[in-house]
């Protein structure tokens, strides 16, 4: 898959409603399924499919992204555990998943993808107010 | 949980005779379930449980691991796609997953942890190639 053809870099996704802020390597945006509160999508800014693709600095300048995000979600949620991860299976342009397991987390031992639920979209107010939120933290 | 209590702190998982290979921050082990061939599981050396709690250098080094590993499983595997995932719902202490997404992989689309599978360990000779096979791409 080349970039030309990435949802990501054609802006096609993630919906631009949902964009919390530009970070260092990447743009935070709220998950679209809010089931699992806070979840949180960090996209890198270029096209990049492997983590063995990116330079030494740019990786860890990720990272610290990556860490950012994490440290303000636990701020936010004091969550029992964060869950991160880059998988690319369906989307390869390299992103991570940062999803704080709340203390009222169904499932707090699996993976959020075997947790069998109805999907919790935001919209109107309810997203701006969970991006506003999501920008405060990661902000700082 | 204190690293008094953890499980990867106190030796008793994962089994000595998984160990690949110590590398900088973290030490790389064939994962229990060789049902996805190649799935590999860096543990840092250290007790931490977010990446957060990681100075940016350290996870920085942390991070060249995990690159390192993945290079290695692509150069050997070439996998349609790696996934990276650092969850600790069952055990906090930070680790890594990292998966190859072999050509022949059922559920290319999907999580590993949605695919219903039989286990596939290794032992004896299976084993001591696997981890042989493996440290000598790591450790380049």
């Amino acid at each position: 898959m080349t970039a030309v053809s990435c949802v990501f870099c054609s802006g096609e996704r993630p919906a631009a409603d949902h964009k919390v802020m530009d970070l260092g390597a990447t743009t935070a945006y709220v998950h679209d399924d809010q089931f699992f509160t806070g979840w949180t999508v960090l996209v890198l800014k270029r096209h990049a499919t492997e983590l063995f693709e990116l330079a030494p600095d740019e990786r860890a300048l990720m990272m610290d992204d990556v860490a950012r995000v994490a440290a303000g979600l636990h701020a936010l949620y004091r969550p029992r555990k964060i869950n991160y991860e880059c998988l690319g299976n369906q989307v390869p342009h390299v992103h991570w998943h940062i999803v704080p397991r709340l203390a009222d987390d169904p499932a707090p031992r699996d993976a959020v993808w075997t947790v069998a639920h109805t999907p919790r979209p935001l919209a109107g107010p309810a997203l701006t107010e969970r991006v506003a939120m999501l920008r405060s933290r990661f902000g700082g």
